[in-house]
């Protein structure tokens, strides 16, 4: 009765470096990997610039080093799948990429992620290279709005990634980068549903288990728990609900704007992420919300976990302005 | 011991006409749907232009309706799920598109499709309207090379409207267009492997069964059957007989160029995807056979279907030329 993940792999504990690789060969130059370190950065990074470093587990490809790239983030450090990369990872891929500049972290508010990153600033802080560090927390499942700090990151990371790029393209310093990379992530807000598990290679079992007539609204990119768990339903009746919680969550109201993203957490059907689209796009509009750019498809996944998660990025006139500049990364070319 | 598919949908017989608007809402303004039909146009195609009509059977998303767009196909029939458009959605799709200067058909090569598509042309044409057809024919599972036109078309579908709609923008008219798709179209080779089977959720039933330790290679985007069905293998042995085989398939040698696009068929992995994309510019490498672009994603999808295919397609000078000028569709922006 147990299923067991079926996937076309080599051994498992080559995974990461696998992926890695197969990720550089189709960047064609533009990302190089840090020598002897699981990180990656742009090729091209200028001289006077803040670098914007992320990072965090693999498994969760194309994030994040799909998201490394002009205009978007300058480095990633990569951990092992699902666990976060270690603080010599981060130190090194960080070192490879920085010019004396500043440099900022962006990641996922993860326990691990938050204490590594943490230790890695403090001792590139030790060697005169000054750390600002923004964790993105657009996961409203995990807690209450009072509570935003406890928030996991989630798709969300692309839009904080995105606007920390476009930023130092645009000449931001230090902390101006900080200020509106944090505005980034208070503005973005991201919900999920789950239909079946997702496995991690070298366990070879699934996380958790689903029945096969039920659905989790809620649960997080490594199986973390939701909102509550149901019978399979309609799905305009969840995507309602995705859309009425986000919208109440972050006071969306008649007149603003929004990009939306549908990202597939790894074995949902292009179907369901376009009837969900659909469903997201009407119910915006009856509430008078503008939706100013939409991209569905895989972006943050989670194995092969099936559904997907709904992100809505609140523009104000700065952030517009920043989401609109070009960028280059394999996972988001604009 | 029967499992059955698990989607999170509306009403089965709503699926192509919610998922449609789903991409439609996605596309802001570029694309616009014919009425009353289920097809799809550009809405800038320039007054004095050759169209490029694609479509097939709806289920394959991104595939038809997200390449379309400057650069690419200039309209898309849809059927219902894996079935071809009905030939009076081909010439109504057709009508709400062409210029007077002539019109490309480029479609999958199926019986159902051939047989809607080659009536809507001939209806067309004696309303004066120039038709001339290129059939997709890169699944080299098929059929062997001598029997090339009893081939299916699957992912290179991709290609081969981007050279089409290149070259439509670069001034050829209908007989050079004729001639550079159906080169493109001879130039690019697929090969998949599938582990899971795929549903239509009208039936609501796999479409056929593979067992928890098997895959088989070379089957088609509905479940035709492949080469082979075998047990789990590593999946360096299986890139590398897939390379192997569209190497020796289409002749390539040293000093060759190619682009590859290696495409999640539905429910694959990312990292499965990346590590197949390793294997293939390693083979690739060993046989002197430059890569000139490498996509990686979901771009002609079979549903749940798990699994990918691995797309090759040889540039000579003009080809590349067509390939590298920019597009703007739903599924590939360049």
């Amino acid at each position: 009765m147990t299923r067991k993940p079926k996937k076309l792999l080599n051994h498992p504990n080559d995974v990461p470096a696998e992926q890695l690789e197969g990720l550089l060969y189709a960047c064609h130059g533009k990302l190089s990997k840090v020598e002897g370190y699981s990180g990656v950065i742009r090729t091209d990074i200028a001289d006077q610039q803040v670098v914007v470093v992320t990072g965090g587990g693999s498994g969760h490809e194309p994030m994040f080093a799909g998201f490394v790239g002009k205009g978007l983030a300058d480095a990633a450090a990569l951990g092992e799948i699902f666990t976060s990369p270690s603080p010599d990872i981060i130190i090194e891929t960080t070192k490879a990429a920085q010019k004396g500049q500043g440099v900022l972290f962006v990641y996922g508010n993860y326990a691990g992620d938050n204490m590594n990153f943490d230790i890695a600033a403090e001792l590139l802080e030790e060697e005169g290279i000054t750390v600002k560090t923004v964790r993105v927390t657009d996961d409203i499942s995990a807690a209450p709005p009072e509570r935003m700090q406890e928030r996991r990151g989630v798709a969300g990371d692309m839009y904080v990634l995105k606007i920390a790029g476009a930023a130092v393209q645009s000449g931001y310093d230090l902390d101006a980068l900080h200020e509106v990379t944090s505005k980034a992530n208070f503005n973005t807000r991201t919900m999920g549903v789950a239909l079946a598990a997702c496995s991690i290679p070298q366990t070879g079992k699934f996380n958790f288990e689903l029945a096969d007539d039920e659905l989790e609204l809620g649960m997080g990119i490594h199986g973390e728990t939701g909102v509550r768990r149901q019978k399979l339903t309609s799905a305009d009746e969840i995507n309602q609900e995705i859309v009425d919680r986000i919208c109440a969550d972050i006071g969306l109201q008649a007149g603003d704007r929004v990009c939306v993203t549908i990202n597939n957490l790894g074995a949902a059907t292009y179907t369901e992420l376009l009837i969900s689209n659909r469903k997201v796009h009407q119910e915006l509009a009856k509430r008078g919300i503008q939706v100013h750019d939409t991209l569905i498809g895989s972006y943050c996944t989670s194995q092969e976990m099936a559904g997907y998660s709904v992100t809505l990025f609140r523009l104000d006139d700065e952030l517009q302005k920043l989401y609109d500049l070009p960028c280059d990364g394999f996972a988001w070319r604009k």
